[in-house]
């Protein structure tokens, strides 16, 4: 990635850090050390932490198997390497003690073991999180990133259609069926990080089923949630089929549902609650009679991660701004019986807003 | 998973937490989990966790929107489910709260937003590593572990061989090499967690280089370093090939890779330390002159997570005992030039160390 661009999202964050009083940010392994430094990193036991002071120049703590690719981001930051016998948080509290009893904001995904270290080796620090700072710099997206996710966005529109014209699904395991659309994911340039969600029949009414290997039947109703990467950004879709014809509660629940997911756009537009996006597909829901079936949130932000800022959701006054990216996915799950979600990636426009996904949304018949 | 299995293991962990005056194990969505309490979950901004007191029935808080998967496993725990609407966190200090001042082991992996809030919401507890509780349990493989790590290996072996049999490297880039030898892994049956490494020309020299776009060529060395799960357990294996002939350097670093590879192998049986592992293969790289070239320890354990404890470095003097599997992969990286790396999954037996990996180790020249 361009490094003006890095250099620029640095000095954002230390602005903020500065507005509120916060001394250093540790970023770990994740989207955010992607966002602010490029550099991409499995989390691992091995500590790799990019330090940024509230002023001054930014550390890179790496193991020193890592420094040729480090060396690569040299003109952000001092590079700090470590070998595989040392504790690397003893380096980190170096780093870090100039400071008395410092605010210290850490990335959300950086693993747990480490802050307990940095706890007995800073032990005057207060850690916060730092998506305090992070989300206001991550939730906006420029016009680079709004094409990463409109390009993901249409790959994954493109692998259900090619999907939908070509799979039979009776007869499949929910795994098979899976890796069949994975496979086509790939080929439209995704890259993939897991199969996704195929869940089938009563599984179906599991939001977070985990693919198995129940095999699909006629009656089924299949909900695939599935998505991938283009250039580390995500797309996100669900859509829910069912196999041969399906009777009139079906029937009737996915038009709820759809009809809930397009009440959810259309309340969309700059300064709107977050929440209220939420209400909007709700209402739809409970005016219906299935409130009690709409067991999640109505959508989450989109970018490097495939869930980030702003969660749509009651509680969440955060006013929606242009740029803003997030999922609009309501849906309906009767425990035992069958589930029905449709999910599309959605942009804040100064008009509106604007579906990044334009698979169809109509109800789908599959073998 | 069978419940008897996870029972006996959740017991284990409390006889371990009663031994060391822990009070409670917080067990997020890992390995550890998987491990503990046979749930696959991936870690997100939904808190998910396993909360184990010392004595008494574990309590799992999960959101509402996986109470039918969570119902799967109420033989063994209290199933706590919260709403979209409410901070999580504040469940589980209401769990605690009956124990001053508490201990807590948070699993490693746990993400740091959680432990953030738990520090607000609990704040007389002090946060240890779960991992001082849970290597214990999770280092000695039983003969189900090592069933599906032998399947696993068995698995990239034979990918492996028919990537060399059938691939023609030239001209391809490195990211293309690696989708065609991930297309063999799935093929074997592994499941897939990303593209994994391959290192062309100097890039090899780069232990944990990112597999980019650099095209191969003749005359270049190439590292593929790669794995995948069977049944959760995983492969991680390493082959080092050259495109066309090779000169001597690179005869001769190889040689000395492969022996210090073989000398890691055969220091192995149980009681002695981990780190006489390491420098068993360090000494016959330093006696040849390279010692300063192989910058990482010669391995790491390998089970539910792709690296895990034992560390095989130099430091750790734990004892190895029979049921342990780590890597054994020594490497040497000349910067700017090339590396050479051999990597393969061991077991500790009785008799001393037994390889899980059996694709050809030696000197492999592509096209």
């Amino acid at each position: 990635m361009d490094t003006t661009v890095l250099a620029r999202r640095i000095e954002a964050a230390q602005r903020l850090l500065a507005e509120r009083g916060i001394d250093f940010l540790f970023v770990a392994p994740s989207s955010d050390l992607i966002y602010l430094f490029g550099y991409p990193a499995h989390p691992s036991e091995r500590l790799a932490l990019l330090i940024i002071p509230r002023t001054g120049r930014p550390q890179f703590v790496v193991p020193v198997l890592e420094r040729s690719r480090a060396d690569a981001q040299a003109s952000l930051v001092d590079i700090r390497t470590w070998e595989e016998t040392v504790q690397p948080v003893d380096l980190v509290g170096d780093i870090v003690r100039s400071v008395p009893r410092p605010t210290i904001a850490v990335s959300d995904q950086m693993w747990a073991v480490f802050l307990v270290r940095m706890l007995e080796v800073i032990p005057d620090a207060t850690f916060i999180s730092g998506t305090s700072v992070l989300r206001e710099l991550r939730m906006v997206k420029d016009r680079e990133e709004l094409d990463r996710l409109r390009r993901a966005a249409a790959m994954a529109d493109a692998a259900w259609e090619e999907f939908v014209a070509t799979a039979r699904l009776t007869g499949k395991t929910e795994r098979q069926a899976a890796e069949e659309l994975t496979e086509l994911r790939a080929k439209h340039g995704l890259e993939i990080h897991g199969i996704g969600i195929c869940a089938s029949g009563p599984n179906s009414a599991a939001p977070h089923h985990i693919t198995g290997d129940r095999v699909i039947q006629p009656g089924d109703t299949v909900i695939f949630d599935f998505g991938g990467k283009y250039e580390h950004y995500s797309a996100d879709v669900t859509r829910t089929v069912h196999i041969g014809e399906p009777d009139d509660e079906y029937r009737r629940v996915y038009d709820i549902v759809l009809r809930a997911n397009e009440a959810a756009l259309a309340a969309v537009r700059p300064g709107v609650a977050c929440q209220d996006i939420d209400r909007a597909a709700r209402k739809v829901i409970t005016d219906a009679g299935y409130g009690e079936y709409f067991i999640h949130r109505v959508g989450h932000g989109l970018g490097l991660d495939g869930h980030e800022e702003p969660y749509l959701v009651e509680g969440n006054t955060l006013p929606l701004q242009v740029g803003m990216v997030f999922s609009d996915e309501p849906g309906i799950y009767i425990p035992g019986r069958f589930g029905v979600r449709i999910e599309d990636a959605v942009v804040v426009t100064e008009q509106g807003g604007e579906r990044l996904n334009h698979c169809s949304r109509e109800l789908t018949v599959m073998e």
